[in-house]
């Protein structure tokens, strides 16, 4: 008997780690490889991966990979995950590939990409695949249309219904119609904004906002959003060049996509538009926009080194203004909070989200979208995806209120598996592993390159973990710095070593405090500072843990 | 010559640990001692004071301290800041005084305690103090017209002007236009919420909401929000009796707050209105409310350990509904979120502020509250507290939107000294020192007992840090707990206690595995169970930190 059972690498309720497996008894379609973020307990862990144990003895039976768009929960696994499978093709639209491309260069992971959009069709196996394309905060973003042997599945990632998008077109509603009346058996939709009544705005809607800030700002204009957001950058572009301002882009994710979306034409402005950030000193502050990296307060991107006084020529002034056009993402509020009193003390204006209602609009549909979405393509279930089990719960109240029946909506959790038969019946079974897999980087976002960090090589590698007892006032090392080595060299026999190791971190926390009194400073300095000496002396590349005690 | 000091033991551009100091040459009065909360980078420390160093040879000076209300940040310092200090009288209002004398009581703190209120007057050496009794979010909360040898000094803690509060009085703004016809050199205002336009919605906006919610409850009716708030319990409480339920406290603190509020009249219930929580299961589902401690989804609260399936009699059920009649705050949105998610896993329903609006009013003042209070008082000065800097800056926004010149608004720093002098002038001066004062509690919230930890105690009992090496999949003790301690015996050289204290916390972690995977529980866990063994055995009582490695 046919089956398609549907499984969630990165676990369902997740809003990131988005990682689908299509299987049938032939053949697996994967449809997203993301990475996810670390939840705080995680100490010294800076992504997560899914986890592709359940794969293990189906590699052969893979026929490809279908990204839906270039967000990195969507794409940013691939240069781990990719060298763990055999060669299979990985299908996206053309920015998702030239993202994907740029990213597993870096990795030097080769990979077999190939372009796919609205219009085309594919067969992988036993499915047979054809796109749509709809609007969300990044270009080229589409639906899939997968025809299976016991049913058609809409897969409907991350999305909006954008009437008047800032780049590329409004999606073809009248085809996802067509698609609904030939009979879909399961929608899978984003559910992210489920609790969100109405429709979400229009991207257009932005524009007022920063038409009014870019007047009234008598310095110089800082817009911090998403890097991988270009239509948002877009907007910020064409407005700052109709008020005679030049573009510096500030931070290496800012500088990489706006390089490629040059290259491909997505942007199209003419040379003397961009000034590199080492030449601003020739322009007057009102000639200057500067798009910067870090909109969520990452530690040691772009905009937190400038706010800190880290970069050598961008100061923060009296007169500058910094627009936030971006969501905080939970868990990052303390620290976006603390950047925007930062930019305060130092005179600059700031426009938030709290102070301002159109700074931001959000890439997903609410109540409004999803509805509609949910009507056009009147499957036989649903299965809300990319939310966390309080979305997937609305998302279910919204298609109740819609007048589908509660039973429709399926709600699986973690590593449980949606299995559809051939005489239409559906089940939610077993549980398969979904372990969270580590990644440790060793810089974050802007700085460093990221490294590849699994258990593996954690075992091989070992770990080092310093405690430093600091006094929480003065933020001295008050007393001897304590190292604790698992899987590393052991340290206490190495006399020699272990003092020039805890000679290091005292180097290193006192120059951090000459800087600034701030913890996070001090761990990422010592952490740093550590991993260099460790990997020129041994060759070895141990994770360093820096753990503060407040004494 | 005469001048006035005002300084904030607490710092400047804080939301929490209020404690300020008026100080001429002869006197010093003190308004308000409370705790904040520590940033997350300190790892075990579960509450903040204020450094009261710069008093440390002023303490002849101080002739009391007044009590604006009884919220733990203006009120919860006293416990550990009282014994420091000759003993000086302490005024407040009477329900801030009855939380205050309960507090002392549990810490064996003696204290000179006295009820004032409106119409009262005190003299405390050159200062003379007068009330006007204000709406918030807890019961008798007071501003403080303070006359000084330099003018009067307008002291507006939090507030909002509540036109139809649920208990006590609107405030009495005709006599606030009385103290600004008299002339007032400088005001010092709540901040909190400058950024949000309009006035703040009563609370009896919340009316509709419940009575909406319990009618369509077909199980449990359970509202979590801040313990303090009684005129929130109170809605809850007599939504609840028109629908023919019960009411259960459950948690020590909304336990408490509800006896004393009985007690002193606040509420008046005939007997037989409140359920003991050991006797819910007399009761069918819908004939009971629980009002639960834990909206900000706290470690070990009432509510974290009912979701958690830990409450003995306590549980979740499909039909159950849960009110977060409360705020996030900033920093526990991840946590309270988790839960949320938890509860609809357990067939419960959630009502929470993203898909409700008026599932909470906030108790402090929008920009018309503010703004209105400004044009009341008409100061020479304004000094925007009770907020961190960018609600200082939105503050200063606001006061410059009403016609007040933007130099009027004073925006002192951390531990900035403002000073007033009698020929009219202000300035920003000097900087004392605010560090922050670290307090480690054995239990959070509503579990265990309090116990004062400063860094003296500290130093004499020590510290024993314990790294945990946790398989991330499974959460198991996968190698050696590493101890590390510090001003504890030295654990290295005494074998069977060593082997002991590894024993102790291989069970707890194999214990804690058993009932949920959740570092939280291991870390509190093996902390809890340390503490009671070191105790046990040494009579001492060292710092336990349990540090989670995953491998």
């Amino acid at each position: 008997m046919s089956t398609l059972k549907i499984i969630s690498l990165g676990g369902f309720a997740n809003v990131t780690k988005n990682m689908f497996v299509y299987e049938t008894p032939q053949d697996i379609l994967i449809v997203d490889c993301g990475v996810g973020f670390p939840e705080e307990e995680m100490l010294g862990v800076d992504l997560v991966i899914p986890d592709i144990s359940y794969l293990k003895d189906k590699k052969q039976k893979i026929r490809g990979i279908i990204l839906s768009h270039g967000h990195d929960d969507h794409i940013g696994g691939l240069p781990y995950i990719l060298p763990q499978l055999p060669q299979v093709p990985v299908f996206g639209p053309k920015w998702a590939i030239a993202l994907a491309s740029s990213k597993l260069e870096e990795f030097k992971v080769p990979a077999k990409l190939e372009e796919i959009g609205e219009g085309r069709k594919i067969t992988l196996g036993g499915f047979s695949i054809e796109f749509i394309k709809v609007t969300h905060s990044i270009p080229d973003t589409l639906h899939l249309i997968i025809k299976t042997p016991v049913g058609t599945i809409y897969h409907a990632a991350d999305f909006k219904l954008d009437l008047k998008p800032v780049m590329g077109e409004a999606t073809n509603q009248q085809k996802i119609i067509t698609v609904g009346k030939q009979g879909v058996l399961c929608l899978l939709s984003d559910s992210l904004r489920a609790e969100v009544p109405g429709f979400t705005p229009p991207e257009e809607k932005l524009e007022e906002m920063f038409e009014k800030e870019i007047a009234s700002c008598s310095g110089k204009f800082f817009v911090t959003t998403m890097s991988s957001n270009l239509s948002r950058l877009k907007q910020a572009i064409d407005v700052s060049l109709r008020h005679g301002r030049k573009i510096v882009p500030v931070g290496r994710s800012i500088e990489k996509n706006l390089e490629i979306a040059q290259r491909l034409n997505y942007l199209r402005y003419p040379p003397g538009v961009f000034v590199p950030r080492k030449s601003i000193n020739q322009f007057s502050p009102t000639a200057l926009s500067l798009l910067v990296a870090g909109s969520q307060a990452q530690l040691g991107s772009a905009l937190d080194r400038i706010v800190s006084g880290e970069s050598e020529n961008i100061k923060i002034k009296p007169g500058d203004k910094v627009i936030f056009s971006t969501d905080y993402i939970p868990g990052n509020e303390t620290a976006i909070y603390s950047l925007i009193d930062n930019i305060y003390r130092l005179g600059g204006e700031v426009v938030y989200q709290d102070i301002h209602d159109n700074v931001h609009v959000s890439g997903h549909g609410s109540q409004g979208d999803l509805g509609k979405l949910m009507k056009m393509v009147n499957p036989k279930f649903f299965l809300p995806i990319g939310g966390n089990f309080r979305h997937m719960a609305a998302y279910q109240r919204l298609a109740a209120s819609l007048g589908f029946a509660k039973e429709k909506v399926l709600l699986p959790d973690g590593g449980q598996i949606v299995e559809f038969f051939e005489n239409g019946q559906v089940g939610i079974s077993q549980k398969i592993e979904t372990r969270q897999v580590l990644i440790d980087a060793l810089g974050v976002g802007d700085v460093g390159e990221i490294v590849l960090r699994d258990r593996q090589v954690l075992a091989e590698e070992g770990i080092v973990i310093t405690v430093l007892p600091i006094d929480q006032g003065t933020h001295e090392l008050v007393g001897d710095p304590e190292i604790v080595t698992r899987g590393f060299i052991y340290i206490r026999e190495n006399l020699e070593f272990l003092h020039q190791t805890k000679s290091k971190i005292r180097q290193t926390v006192k120059n951090a405090r000459a800087r600034r009194l701030d913890y996070r400073l001090i761990r990422r300095d010592v952490q740093e500072t550590l991993e260099k000496f460790f990997y020129s002396s041994t060759g070895r590349r141990p994770m360093v843990l820096p753990v503060i005690i407040e004494v």
